[in-house]
């Protein structure tokens, strides 16, 4: 019993640094073959599993068994998110300072549920979150040095949930949540409603608004739902627009909907998960006009800037009735900086207590690539997609499905669903291509969303080519 | 413009290796000194942020003086949870097969939301969570061979808000919320309350049960409560019982519990997220004697298992219920693995739509301890505690103020809160150790939390030496 009480052999610093170039030298190779791989695996289920032993092994085995298994077990059973011809869902952006800054927060294994729990994690974050909102030309009333601020959450739904959390206490709380009723389009993400329901919503306690010939919000329709509403007793208190919706890019007009909200008494919420990272350009901040209204807001550096998942911004105009909602103190986190008043803690920011040190990856990456390098991957990006939705409109079998925005382009077979689907299916059969779908007017839909890291001009080319030849064939 | 269309300069992968090896390089550095550094910082309110510029670089940084900051600006100011005189709140474990798992998985940068996204995540993830049932001696009704199964959540507080949400469903959903009522104990964990309240609870929906003179959860106080609920016409929906709580690692009765539960109606959760870890050890899982009854349960390996947060693992019994709760198909996730029910997918298992790879880390830490290695992880610091406990409960000035549970250890000062408070500013500012209070009996109370990943048993013999060296003084 007595040798059972000594600790267990851990990796000296000496094997920590070994083990790490090698990991550090997996990745170079996995990065510098990843375009050779499918984007789509062929895996079907159960391969992995049956690949894997019954059980933990009984003692230790080496690391570099750990890389080997990456390779057999693991690498050939993944879909690509980094590949160059992954145009599916919305990106999930990663970059090399952003892997290096989440290396270094798990390395550092520190944990910043309080600010007294580690300075550095929650004023780095702070800080960060104001930097963004001039590198992004978003309101100044989301600053930290007045009642608002921001905080890194870890998906928008979250942050959505959060919005949700704080609207439903400034209309009242639980003791008149059956009477409260939230809005949105119905071409809003699934997030919306998800949260509605985490809250304790029944789904008729959010109204999903019909959206015009572009498929964002009717504010007409908004109008009448929320006179509708309050004319029945009822209390609207969540509004959410949508700026670029997953489906088809979709900018909801928050200059006419933010009055509405306002009028009401609403929580005005402003998703633009995907959409936000393109306001470090100047140019495309025209889709955020009326933003200086909302409550709150959210954008996704991991989706397309360049930032490893998870990283979602999320700010406030008032930090109040967030953390109002959010906060329990138990006697075990009670500490003097936070009895004072004088910092931030970021707990009663978030349904988690625990929180990493996300900051760093955003860190990074904002001073590794600066203002103009990460101008230069949303407008490359945007120009290609620009420059496939021209081809696509001018193919004789494809239509567009609706207005190109940004990087995304949606568009269909004319000769209806089943064509549509054979082509998507014939693009992602290639493996060089993964392309994912949507329903928009009830019609089969193939969406490309340009934005993966490595993704170029002459890969959305490619991209086109590829569609030319399955049509031609 | 046209040069602005092109991308923005990336590391290449050459870069990326040594940038890579630089990082791993600045850890291993950092590492080799934590326990140099004051465990808790002398940060004041304020000083970080004041040594970051304003906004923002134009253009991009070399990666060395992100690393130089780190130096200059972040380390500095951090408490170091690494550092083996780490005694607070509880442990935040990382290890070196974890962290390079987190590498791991940031470098991949795949996205798991959906099995179809990525087969081996979803898969690697199922797998484990089968493999720590036998691992920690669990029910096998949490097996994903049956209704049940696991997931990895971000922490223990998403977990109990989904089991919140699990049981809502269960007990009639958003229509019967008002009359719902959930039961825990005066001593359990904040997130609890927290949940009830992201859920639509209101605060007098749930019952704080009193404790007994052990701090563990009255059954009798239970049953009563529930008597009294079901004749007033209310709906006893979820009951949380706590193995190893926070303030003092008590023990709620789980076979007394239970059956009150179960013949309310009632969803039990257990919540161990400290304790939980201590289940590799066959020795010490008498404490979770009636676990079988529970509908869910949760532990958090990034506590005491070597695993970097964030890893809270979480099973049900049924996943209907959860599912059922949580999941929203819109049409762009729609895939025909899914639609053929042949594949798990976990983004209907939490509130977040994304997720990270979050099971590299853990199989890397699973892989290369070995069941021995984690064994004797837990085994030297519960035996370290309880060597403690010992020689604290002789120490004339000093008694204990609970039973040391595993490795917690939580005592006073005999001449009252005063001096407990004193003594525990005292230990804190020497820089060497960092130790976290609470209250028990409304009385000032020390915790000494044991189970940092480098802490041994001469470690804490020297926290002991220097309590006795300021109570001399």
């Amino acid at each position: 019993m007595t040798e059972s009480l000594e600790p267990p052999p851990h990796m000296s610093t000496e094997e920590f640094r070994q083990a790490g170039y090698a990991t550090i030298d997996w990745l170079v190779n996995h990065m510098e073959g990843v375009d050779q791989r499918p984007v789509t695996p062929p895996t079907q289920p159960g391969d992995v599993r049956a690949a894997l032993p019954d059980a933990a092994p009984q003692t230790g085995e080496p690391f570099g068994d750990l890389l080997a298994d990456m390779d057999r077990i693991i690498t050939p059973h993944l879909t690509q998110w980094q590949h160059p011809g992954f145009y599916g869902y919305f990106p999930a952006n990663s970059s090399p300072p952003a892997v290096l800054g989440e290396l270094l927060s798990a390395g550092l294994g520190v944990q910043g549920m309080l600010w007294s729990t580690g300075p550095a994690i929650t004023e780095l974050e702070t800080h960060l979150l104001d930097w963004m909102i001039d590198l992004c030309g978003l309101p100044e009333k989301f600053l930290s040095t007045g009642p608002g601020g921001g905080v890194i959450q870890d998906s928008a739904s979250s942050a959505t949930l959060c919005a949700i959390l704080a609207a439903r206490h400034r209309a009242g709380g639980a003791s008149v949540l059956p009477r409260l009723r939230a809005y949105t389009s119905a071409q809003a993400h699934s997030s919306a409603e998800k949260g509605c329901l985490v809250a304790g919503l029944a789904s008729d306690q959010l109204r999903l608004i019909d959206t015009d010939k572009n498929f964002a919000m009717n504010p007409q329709a908004l109008a009448e739902a929320i006179a509708q509403d309050q004319a029945d007793g009822l209390v609207p208190f969540f509004v959410m627009a949508t700026v670029g919706t997953t489906s088809s890019g979709a900018v909801d007009p928050l200059p006419k909907i933010a009055p509405l909200a306002k009028a009401a008494g609403a929580w005005l919420h402003v998703d633009a998960a995907w959409a936000g990272s393109a306001g470090v350009c100047p140019e495309y901040r025209e889709i955020f006009t009326g933003l200086d209204q909302a409550d709150s807001y959210v954008f996704n550096p991991h989706k397309w800037l360049l930032t490893n998942f998870d990283c979602s911004l999320f700010w406030v105009a008032d930090a109040g009735p967030l953390t109002e909602a959010l906060s329990i103190v138990p006697e075990y986190l009670r500490n003097p900086a936070s009895e004072a008043g004088a910092v931030i803690d970021y707990r009663d920011w978030q349904v988690p207590l625990g929180r990493r040190f996300r900051s760093l990856k955003l860190w990074f990456v904002l001073r590794s690539y600066g203002v103009e390098g990460l101008q230069a991957h949303i407008r490359n990006h945007v120009a290609a997609a620009q420059d496939l939705a021209k081809q696509v409109a001018q193919h004789p079998q494809l239509e567009l499905a609706a207005p190109p925005t940004l990087a995304l382009v949606c568009f269909r077979h004319l000769d209806g669903d089943q064509a549509s689907e054979d082509l998507l299916q014939a693009l992602n059969a290639t493996g060089e291509v993964l392309l994912t779908h949507t329903k928009l007017n009830d019609r089969y839909v193939l969406r490309v969303a340009v934005g993966a890291t490595q993704t170029t001009q002459s890969h959305v080319q490619h991209l086109m080519d590829l569609i030319k030849e399955l049509l031609d064939a």
